[in-house]
């Protein structure tokens, strides 16, 4: 049916409806198509009356309420042809109920039509609050906050959203059950996996928890590429009491409780005594120190020396001093002025962490001229101006900090998995950054000195964690050539690959001839599993009592043949032409599969064990201040769904969502609207006449 | 016009529509009325076609919703004579406009509907989301997290929230300074106040801050009753050096830039030592220690002395294992169910707050056969069991403890000004609960000292707080008795609120007498000012040379007068029926405004000193932790408006929407749904067959 509004159409748009459309809605609407028919965008559709684009996104509310809006006759008459449908419908699937009088009848109709509609709109928005506060880990009490209540008021005036009860007690383990369902599934078809401890504290509660993830390498099936999956899968609280051994057992029945205690490979923690000592009584093969933690740890114990202490003392006093002050703060902008330098504020590095006091050393080397400049005016403050030394060290400091933190953004920017990373960055820093130089001042020698010992005491030249990691970065087609080793250690790297390929080859053998002899019985009663089954088809080695000699594992033979197939494999993987440094090898493995039988398995053994225990952007981004105050807030009771529910309806790529602070914002406003940082222009008056006389 | 229901109407339905209605939608809407035609109900309607009753808060748009939803052909009929009516409207209002070819204005003019309606619901969305996150001290960043927009995207398709840099850069600071002026507003009619400072500490951004509030009994008009107001001022950062001088200049600019600096009667503060010196070097004549913090601090003082530290332990580990061992709370359910008490968990104390180790205490007495009968069985964990004086400590810890609970509770009941509570309190505390006892055991002995001293240092019997203290008091209708003072105390509290009313009523007549020489100057330009005015009444005395004689304050005659003025009132006070002890004297002072000229003035500025420098929920619940928990999470550059904006659109008195954390509900779901301690029914099994073998 064509609509008034169709001769207005522009030539050149070919609409046709929803290929499923089910609303009587789409009689006015439609997508564009090409020369061929084909649908040119499923995002974009046009009203066939004003021919304006609307956005869709999948449902077809927006679309009635386009019509409801601009077209209220098209609209009345989709709502009348709306309610005889429902009628039809209605009358059709009640045909057997008791005979109601007509007029009744079509009354009740309608009614339970609206009510349906009500009911759906209701629905939907009590999903999306679910969802606000599940998977935004907002407390449930926020339900009860009159501003929350008088938004969704807003929205619609006759939704009223779940108790706090109703959330805390029905919906979040709902919806917990229902994500843990799916996750249970995934973790199912898991071979290998490693996990993360990630240890945090609840301030407002006063108590420490263990947030537990694995990781694994998955191809959901023959023609899909690989790709790294992490899961939440328990948050426990952890006791001041046998630590360790409650860690343990806390860990042990998450492994039960999911399935996995016999696929974890490795576990990735800060290197906190008792979760390592949970992890030896565990008996976890790989002990992964946090790459993250490691380097936080190390600034912490430089930034500790003495000197650098007060010298970083020095500057933060400088900061506050050109924030807190109003005069400074003016002096500061007019001299960016006439220097004709970019309008910016001083940055403090309250909120502790190497990253930021990055950042204020480098505001502060940009500023230089203009801070001195200040200083030289402001008679009484002459005393925090820096010496010609004190500027040499803040340049050294950021030649010490600033690859540290070209590192933080390169892990943080991948999208596949880290751990080959590790060994080529740690060689980097200890063997460029941290090396002594000639022009080193003292303090920032000492800084250099402290790192390395961190860095190379956390990863041992000659341990199992850098057997480890040498062969992660050797199945990193980036960095198969190890240059950072002696041939002599690159040969042991392949003997490893190989000794790991071949058990995995033996294994896969073993298996199969296991899996053969017992798949037929396997889903037969147990009385029935002492009889051999007779038939089994005439190719299959089963029942043949040779099989024991012929199809052994270990035999010389076997041996050899497996020996061959690893070292083929391997030279081909050798062979293969270098990865460019920016590429992404797990999108080279996926295309290579089929080259590759065995290697891959090792890869998804080696690389399911993270780099860091936690999302390196929590470690080196105010994204974790943002976590840390989100789960602050949430009850003990709850926390290990709400965390749940976080964690595992996101990506652990995407970082949360920061508060741009102080810095950079302040100067677009004018320093008389009274934000920033407490000052009002009343009060700058009162401070020059008052407190400068 | 009647519509088809009406034939349906119930009898007793008198239906008139809104008597200010504007929308056509009133045509199916009706308020229902008495016989004299009065509307019976101003929230609820009825649907003039089905009859339904409707709730109604003053708009419309459920109105219309109902009909859309259950009445389509009036629904269409609405909309077509809504678009009619307003396109005589637009018609009108265009009438000066080049003229359009009416085909083509017709479209715009639907179309301009269209954009106001869309419009409208944009901006009261936008202006609901800008209150959720500054009334209700959220992070900007709120509004970019994907389940706040998807929140936002169900309630309407077409909506999208301002982004956080325009609520950060436009949004928060419009409202910030839109409800600035309303309290500017307020504070310049203010004659007495009282000022209090929260100090609190932002861990996630390292900083602590002071937030200025002030206090004041305001009357807004002669028939007006009193009511005590109290507005948040101004956070600012105390910064680590010379920081009482800071906070002193924090504090004189923030009284400046109020207009309150020859306002200011008193300082209420948490007695820490740089707030303390700034009160006394802006030369605050009150400075009033806060009774939250001095309870707290004593209870604190009390907890750590050792022997009562190593019980509360022994306390804390017994709850935790009952909280964290599944054996234990199942056999905990089990005694319960056997011996019919209520099936609850123990509560920790983890949060630590003498109100929350209280409730550990009481929930432990409750429990004490049931957690013995379990600890017998239990053979593993005897160590934990109590002995019978250890019970008797649980129970003599209770008796201190409980009295102050009810003082706690008490004050934050309240809905008037408590300071006349603080000395009937204290007197109480020290006098009967922590009066020592025959019985006492030696520690309940030793915590009721520490209380005591705290309690007696912190108010000092003779001293400038404990004489303002009872003045106070003695102005409440329900203590001015003041039984705990000698009776030559209280006749100094008298002589003392004597003083007070004489200053008042001289000041009051100075100030008269100011007025009236210079009234008629003060909107002249100054270059009149140096003529007296010769045409004064013939009334006044102004311009008379011997007013400076017979019109002198200060004479004896003008004090005899005065005093006996003022002991009238004093007399016809002290004469009149003392208030019940739960009557509000705020109510009462208000009905007997016109008995009493001065006293109200010396009551209000008394009165509007606060017994405590944060609202007392805050002191003695988790309303604490929530707020700690919000402020947790604000940005440095937009704290002072977030947190202006979050106290001064909510009553004081509000207490926070807590989470009714772990304890009672846990209990509600069933062990093995897995929610609670984070132990699942699988690993309930587990942990009997692993653990306990």
């Amino acid at each position: 049916m064509e609509t008034k509004g169709a001769s207005l159409s522009r030539p050149n748009l070919h609409l046709v409806p929803h290929p499923r459309a089910k609303s009587k809605v789409w009689r006015y609407f439609g997508f564009d198509t090409d020369a061929d028919g084909c649908i040119l965008h499923w995002r974009r559709i046009y009203c066939r009356i004003c021919m304006i684009q609307i956005a869709y996104s999948g449902n077809t509310s927006n679309l009635s309420y386009h019509l409801e809006k601009n077209h209220p006759d098209e609209f009345c008459e989709f709502v009348k042809s709306n309610s005889l449908l429902s009628l039809l419908q209605d009358k059709e699937s009640k045909v057997k109920t008791e005979p109601m009088p007509q007029q009744c009848q079509e009354t009740v109709l309608k009614q339970s039509v609206a009510f349906e509609n009500v009911n759906r709109r209701h629905s939907d928005l009590t999903s999306a609050v679910i969802s606000f506060v599940c998977e935004g880990m907002y407390p449930v009490s926020v339900v009860e906050e009159p501003t929350f209540q008088a938004l969704l008021r807003t929205a619609d005036p006759r939704y009223s959203p779940p108790s706090k009860m109703e959330l805390a007690m029905k919906a979040m383990p709902q919806r917990y059950h229902q994500i843990r369902d799916a996750v249970l599934g995934e973790v199912a078809g898991v071979v290998n996996c490693g996990v993360s401890a990630d240890m945090w504290q609840s301030q407002t509660q006063n108590r420490m928890y263990i947030s537990l993830s694995m990781h694994s390498l998955n191809r959901n099936g023959p023609g899909y590429s690989f790709s790294l999956s992490s899961k939440c899968l328990k948050t426990f609280e952890v006791p001041d009491d046998n630590t360790a051994e409650n860690i343990t057992r806390a860990l042990y029945e998450t492994f039960v409780e999911w399935g996995i205690t016999h696929k974890v490979n490795g576990a990735t923690t800060n290197g906190s005594v008792d979760i390592v000592k949970a992890c030896s009584l565990l008996d976890l093969s790989v002990q992964m120190p946090c790459l993250g933690y490691t380097i936080n740890r190390g600034m912490n114990e430089a930034f500790q020396l003495p000197r650098i202490e007060s010298f970083l003392g020095h500057c933060r006093k400088l900061v506050d001093y050109f924030q807190q002050s109003v005069m400074a703060t003016y002096l500061l902008r007019e001299k960016q002025r006439q220097q004709s330098l970019a309008q910016c504020v001083l940055i403090s590095d309250r909120v502790r962490s190497w990253v930021t006091t990055l950042t204020m050393l480098k505001r502060l080397k940009e500023q230089q001229a203009v801070i001195s400049a200040v200083l030289v005016e402001d008679s009484d403050n002459h005393q925090l101006s820096f010496k010609d030394s004190e500027w040499n060290m803040v340049e050294g400091l950021i030649g010490v900090l600033q690859p540290f933190k070209l590192v933080a953004d390169m892990i943080t920017a991948c999208r596949y998995p880290t751990i080959s990373m590790v060994k080529p960055v740690l060689h980097m820093l200890l063997n460029t950054t941290l090396k002594a130089k000639d022009g080193d001042a003292k303090e920032v020698g000492m800084a250099k000195d402290v790192l390395s010992k961190v860095l190379s005491s956390t990863y041992p030249q000659t341990s199992e964690i850098a057997t480890f990691l040498n062969v992660a970065t050797f199945l990193d087609p980036r960095y198969k050539r190890l240059p950072f080793l002696t041939p002599h250690e690159r040969s042991q790297v392949e003997s490893k690959v190989i000794e790991e390929a071949k058990a995995i080859l033996e294994k896969q053998r073993y298996e199969n001839a296991v899996t053969d002899e017992l798949a037929p019985l396997s889903d037969e009663p147990p009385s029935k599993k002492q009889t051999p089954d007779k038939h089994s088809p005439a190719g299959s080695n089963v029942g043949n009592p040779l099989a024991v000699i012929f199809c052994q594992s270990g035999t010389d033979e076997n041996q050899e043949e497996l020996h061959a197939q690893v070292m083929e494999e391997l030279s081909n993987f050798k062979s293969q032409k270098i990865l460019g440094l920016n590429e992404d090898p797990l999108h080279w493995w996926s295309e290579r599969i089929g080259l590759f039988p065995v290697l891959p398995k090792v890869l998804q053994k080696y690389w399911c064990v993270p780099a860091t225990c936690v999302p390196s952007h929590r470690l080196f981004s105010s994204s974790g201040t943002v976590i840390c105050g989100k789960r602050n807030r949430l009850a003990p009771a709850h926390v290990d769904q709400q965390v749940f529910l976080y964690e595992n309806t996101r990506s652990c790529y995407e970082a949360e969502p920061v508060e741009d602070d102080s810095g950079e914002w302040v100067l677009g406003q004018d320093l008389d609207s009274g934000s920033g940082h407490g000052i009002t222009g009343q009060a700058i008056a009162q401070y020059q006449t008052v407190i400068i006389p």
